[in-house]
């Protein structure tokens, strides 16, 4: 493709609010452009990378055997009723209704559309295990979006689902879809971490995110020294220490305390999606991590209460002690039982009490892990755990009997003509995300540095002068000879400068550079190659580039 | 693949309300599977021809010199607001509102959002012209959606977009659009013949419907007896006959009339969206099309009255006299200037008024052609007018200015630095009602016909008595060569009777069918060839059988 033909041209400037590197990379070099927050449109260098990386997803879906179909966008709300799913995933479910007044969810994620589909057939034990995947647009009504196509309201996402007749089977179906999903990225080159992780609001007993390391990402995981821990922030177990021998002494009120904060037992309020107030309380060095606090109430959305909230339940000053939960529900984390002789807020809004010991001194109505890992913690097992940051790529689920047990017909015949629920798997890629995370981990100051798998084309041939008829005549040629190999060239035929020609090249960055100018042809019919992850420049004749490429 | 794994098996069966040809033999051999009304899964089969439809449609588009891109689905309101398409287009759009009360369109269509993206660049004259195209989800919301894949609620639409400096220039965009479409047709093995049309809410002064013949089309279309002239219904123009020379008569009144239908003046009611009413007077031979009434009234949409509105009115027993319009606006047919000495119901309800001449009797507030083409009409040059029905597989429109000239910075630097609007141009293919259209056109009574362009497999291999070792053997290898030298086989390797297997071989309709049976395998290694198209079978030793595929 020449590129004076090509629709999208780099630009000098990006608008001030971009400022992840993809964005701003992907922005400036022409690869998209922004239409309302979380939306994009893809131009068409953009776009052919998006489809480099759902062929090679295809690829490998296919090749462990599974079975491209597509479902409608709009599912009907009666099927996410079945599964109790349209309270459960709340605000970030988009609804519509048609001008028949029939309501549909905007699909976010399929399970319920493929078990649907499943059941219209008959399903025997002859059938399974199979497998099924689309690509298609997915909605998230997410309150704000960042990072450009790090976080979208709308993206293409391959979503997979897998049908097995028991969980043993499952087993071999999750651990090759580890593999395949390895592959995947391994091709797409991204070093995915396999991370155990929270299942959201989609279900099941356990879930995988693949992550990638990176000071953008919003997934937050810890990886044990030895590498062989590695658990999302939401569900990651640590150590909270260990018991000491002290003994307990006798509880008492004083108007000033001098001890550490992990000796303070620290109370705050939060609410449920349903407006249930709780008073949780952690050992002072630690925070709530409000997902696992959700899980252990069994809830689906915690959030912080106002100070205006606060004031209302009866709380002075946000002390929140455990001597007087105000009549609300209290829950506590598990370090609260490594805290000996420790203090916090009395009842007695002026005073603090001291030697507390629980359960001695105060009654919790529910105990667990709710707590956020922090910097310097130790694994259950006594290993350190590094705090890491990185971009969730993909995400497999255990769903089990989940879907299969809430819809009915979800069932397959036996060999003995019983119908029993099929044990399901589920599994994520999005794409946009993937292609920015990409870019992310792949660039320098210059520009993107595609890996040649996913790059939009795989030469930049830059005409220097191309006013200069011989420099127009040779980059004629070998566009020419290396279009009919079947190569994908993109020509900057333009007739710009050699430097904003060259940085042009280097943003928008394909694999091969191949550059012809007075200089390179003055001695015979010459081109200068390099490749866009080294800095080594070779002189080559034009046969010899060819068979380089 | 072999069939025992392919998710979506065939059916005997299918529910009574599926009705049309198409949609009944796509259920039937496992390429589709309803949702909603008006929406469709796409089983494993019907995703491959889909793919492959898209496939050449985006090699046409490519080799037309169109770049592929695409658009967010949400359209934020705003832009169809600054062309006042939230109004034209009613109830088939669909709005939808996020968390943050924001507002979109689901997009149907994408001027906007196309002009959107173009004006975020500085597009110079040497950047034209330049065509850009998607493929993309588009919703449109119907009241009630029949006949399967030929009318949906939800499907992937081919819509393309040109960027021309002047209509000059644009003439010729549009001429090479319609080669591009007829070549896109004839690769997809239909016959589509471009027919003038109306361009409904997408705006421009012409467009061209291309259109395949069928029965169970919802497309009317003339066509004249020497093929030279081609319009749709909504727009076709046709002889009112010969003005006579017959003298004018006086008005007089009468109890009763034997004269025939074409020389009464027939009265109806309309009203538009807005509730405003017309009374509408057309020759008695002759029908109403409420399509073109609203283009000479200038609304958007025409709908019949009720006998309660009629009454409301003042009109009684559905008597609407030119005489007496009870204060509505009065429209007529050109078809009454060739009414000499006609009758019509009297102002006074128990009396025709009869030799009626318009204009000297009554008045109208407008006159235009209003009328639907009758049977056995005659074009403007006298040519006979034949009547077809056909389904619209395509639809090209030139857009002119209408987009540019409503929205602000759609324009274009020319060689003077002077801003001036693009002349546009769009191109739309469905790409679910072309593969409908395909079954229309190519089936029998055993099932699908597909062409080779676009048939999910190429070869039916089809091993009778599986169990038969000889025959599982000669059936692998062959399933092997053939999938080894990249053709794609669909390989019946299930445990069934001859009969079934056969059955549903013609019903999926892949070109050619091999059977292997003991019969055929008794004398050395020889397979049955038969094309689905052809009722000729031939037994081919396995070498010729592959050169022959």
């Amino acid at each position: 493709m020449k590129y004076s033909n090509l629709f999208g041209k780099t630009m000098k400037d990006v608008p001030h609010d971009i400022t992840s590197a993809s964005h701003k990379l992907l922005y400036k070099a022409g690869y998209i452009r922004d239409s309302s927050n979380g939306r994009y449109y893809f131009l068409p260098l953009g776009l052919k990378v998006h489809q480099k990386i759902q062929k090679i997803i295809k690829e490998e879906m296919d090749s462990a055997g599974y079975q491209e179909i597509v479902t409608p966008i709009f599912h009907p709300i009666g099927l996410w009723k079945e599964t109790g799913r349209t309270d459960s995933v709340g605000f970030e479910l988009l609804k519509v209704r048609d001008r028949n007044n029939t309501d549909f969810v905007l699909g976010g994620t399929a399970e319920e559309m493929l078990v649907e589909l499943v059941r219209k057939f008959q399903i025997s034990y002859k059938d399974m295990p199979f497998g099924l995947y689309q690509f298609s647009t997915k909605f998230r009504d997410e309150l704000r979006s960042r990072g450009g196509l790090l976080r979208m309201k709308e993206f293409v996402m391959k979503d997979a689902y897998s049908f097995n007749i028991s969980e043993e089977d499952f087993k071999d179906e999750y651990s090759k879809m580890q593999k395949t999903y390895k592959k995947i990225f391994d091709r797409l080159g991204l070093e995915a971490k396999m991370v155990d992780a929270d299942n959201g609001y989609i279900g099941g007993e356990y879930c995988h995110e693949f992550i990638v390391e990176s000071d953008v990402g919003e997934s937050q995981f810890l990886e044990s020294s030895d590498g062989k821990y590695l658990a999302h922030q939401d569900i990651a177990k640590f150590s909270r220490g260990e018991s000491t021998l002290e003994a307990e002494l006798p509880l008492k009120e004083s108007n000033s305390t001098e001890s550490p904060l992990s000796k303070f037992i620290k109370g705050q309020v939060f609410k449920d999606e349903k407006g249930v107030f709780y008073a949780v309380y952690v050992r002072g060095d630690l925070e709530v991590n409000t997902v696992k606090l959700a899980h252990l109430l069994g809830v689906y959305d915690i959030s912080e209460v106002s100070d205006g909230e606060l004031s209302q339940l009866g709380f002075t000053h946000e002390r929140v002690s455990p001597f007087d939960t105000k009549g609300i529900k209290s829950v506590g984390d598990i370090s609260l039982k490594f805290v000996k002789n420790g203090y916090t807020y009395s009842k007695d809004v002026r005073m603090y009490s001291i030697n507390v010991n629980y359960p001695r001194d105060f009654h919790l109505n529910m105990i667990g892990d709710i707590a956020l890992v922090p910097k310097g913690a130790l694994s259950e097992d006594g290993k350190k755990l590094l705090i890491k940051n990185g971009i969730e790529v993909g995400h497999i689920f255990q769903l089990g009997f989940h879907y299969s047990s809430r819809m009915s017909g979800a069932q397959f015949v036996n060999e003995k003509g019983k119908f029993l629920p099929f044990y399901m798997g589920c599994y994520g890629i999005g794409i946009a995300r993937t292609l920015a995370t990409v870019v992310e981990v792949h660039h320098d100051e210059n520009g993107i540095i595609w890996p040649d798998s996913i790059a939009p084309f795989h030469v930049s041939l830059v005409a220097l002068n191309i006013n200069d008829k011989s420099v127009k005549k040779v980059s004629d040629t070998l566009y020419n000879r290396l279009s009919d190999l079947g190569i994908e060239v993109l020509y900057d035929d333009r007739d710009e400068s050699a430097g904003d020609k060259l940085a042009d090249a280097d943003l928008i960055g394909n694999p091969v550079r191949i550059v012809v100018s007075p200089r390179t042809i003055k001695d015979g019919d010459c081109v200068e190659y390099k490749r866009r992850d080294s800095n080594n420049i070779e002189i080559l004749q034009l046969d010899n580039v060819i068979d380089r490429i």
